[in-house]
């Protein structure tokens, strides 16, 4: 047996601040077309693939960072990414700011199927980072105040041959993000994450290092929910800050086997078989047969960590 | 700040069928000796630490299987490692087969601190394998068969200076366990394995890849929950059995900081700084600040993977 769906990882390199969304969308249809050109079936793009990675700039009034968002998708800026999918036969996932007509901000990410229908909405359930300016960080990370938490849980779509679900940036350190999806039977997880090179709040913490956390959270995902992950950066300078590229695709067994070599725009590309999911879900990761929901209470009950009393 | 605990993680290699308790019990006397020698808290011994690996048998009258279980810990066999321990002032965990005193049979492991005093018990939650004879499996691996489940889910201790935690083997390739442990605090967790150097049931998966499944649950278990992990092994060929080595500690970025090197009785030794899990839980994983339990509910109400209709 053999599902083949050969996905396209598009990495965007940077986006300058004063970069228009014009340009930005120029880029990417040009590494839609790399990906056609390999007969790709999907070309994945990053988290907030249409700007700089806005969330680190301060703004106390909040109203004023809407110049950032999308309220229409697809909206005039954007239509040449649908227009070109559906000349070239290629679905597409992208994520960008999304501002809900009753005036709701979230990180979002949708799936377009070769057809150019919109088949799946995703919002960043997991945001990082924090809602005031903190003068103790080497920069700003403000994505928990200009979204909301998303309001979609973790869905997923049987679409394009198989059962596809999303997820986006800090969404994939927690276990629990796949672990939704693979109860559903997620074959396949699109991501995209801006993540900077290094840590705000704590300068030893190596390139190396943070790049090991964020492919370790995806492999990890991938085997323990048998399934694939293509995981698209951001990466490079945005007008001094560096994000680390590192974009991914990851098996089910967790072993990446394709990755990016760049920091700049790079298409990589790989025949996924979205049977090879079948061995694990069947065996190791058979959940019917081997999980214990009676010892997971705490898991959906209880947010903060608590331990024993000293 | 640093709270350093010593870790000695005491690996075993192969126990031959016919190879007495009480000279496994020697080989463990042994390296808990090299453990204190090198000034270590706490050695940590294997799953099944007494004997070889019996859940690779098949016995249709399960009672007859009783001989491989202890009925009291300490009991006349075990008695020189809670005596050495007091002796060389070493806490110590060990796995067993347990069978209590109402009939009941578990694959248990415990904690001793450097009292001698049982601190801590855990019981295996995720049992792997089947529970009749399979004939297409190229060995059997018939946990299901003589343990029940643990029926203590998975609690952590405030002991030897931080908060502890077990699982084992398989518990480690489900993101549950940790987590489970995560939202009480833990900081270090202790587990002892068994685990094929291929794969029963699928000739093609290298033993590279079911090492690599090996580390990376362990590493993403640390990581996400910002604590240290070790993996002690049963190694080597136990009458015609292999089992792999890798036993390792993983520091809380989940890098593997310690790694035997040999697929026989071997002490790698690390000292784990406990106050290294503060930044990652302070910040990153922050739970109360981050994790959203109103889409976690699928994790703890469903055990088996439902995917769309077709």
């Amino acid at each position: 047996m053999a599902r083949i769906v050969k996905i396209a990882a598009a990495q965007s390199g940077p986006i300058q601040k004063d970069e228009g969304r014009q340009a930005v969308v120029a880029r990417l249809v040009e590494m839609m077309r790399q990906a056609a050109s390999q007969e790709s079936d999907i070309v994945v793009f990053t988290e907030l693939a249409l700007t700089t990675f806005f969330p680190r700039y301060y703004e106390e009034d909040r109203s004023k960072m809407d110049g950032w968002f999308e309220t229409d998708m697809p909206g005039g800026v954007t239509q040449p990414l649908f227009d070109t999918a559906k000349k070239l036969g290629i679905g597409f996932s992208i994520g960008y700011a999304e501002l809900t007509p009753d005036g709701h901000h979230f990180n979002t990410q949708i799936l377009v199927d070769k057809s150019v229908t919109i088949v799946g909405k995703y919002r960043k359930v997991h945001l990082p980072g924090h809602v005031e300016y903190e003068p103790e960080r080497t920069w700003q990370h403000l994505e928990k105040r200009y979204f909301e938490p998303g309001d979609l849980g973790f869905p997923v779509w049987r679409t394009m041959g198989g059962v596809m679900g999303m997820c986006i940036c800090n969404d994939r350190r927690w276990p629990e993000t796949f672990r939704v999806m693979g109860l559903q039977g997620v074959e396949l997880v699109m991501l995209g994450y801006n993540t900077p090179t290094l840590n705000s709040l704590k300068p030893g913490e190596t390139a190396k290092t943070r790049m090991h956390h964020n492919h370790i959270c995806m492999q990890a995902g991938a085997y323990q929910n048998a399934c694939w992950v293509v995981g698209v950066a951001k990466a490079g300078n945005e007008d001094g800050n560096d994000l680390m590229a590192g974009s991914c695709i990851v098996n089910p067994n967790g072993e990446i086997v394709a990755l990016a070599e760049t920091c700049g725009d790079e298409v990589i590309v790989f025949e996924c078989d979205l049977d090879e999911c079948v061995f694990l879900k069947k065996t190791t990761f058979n959940f019917e047969a081997h999980r214990r929901t009676e010892h997971y209470g705490l898991i959906a009950t209880q947010t903060a960590a608590i331990p024993p009393p000293e």
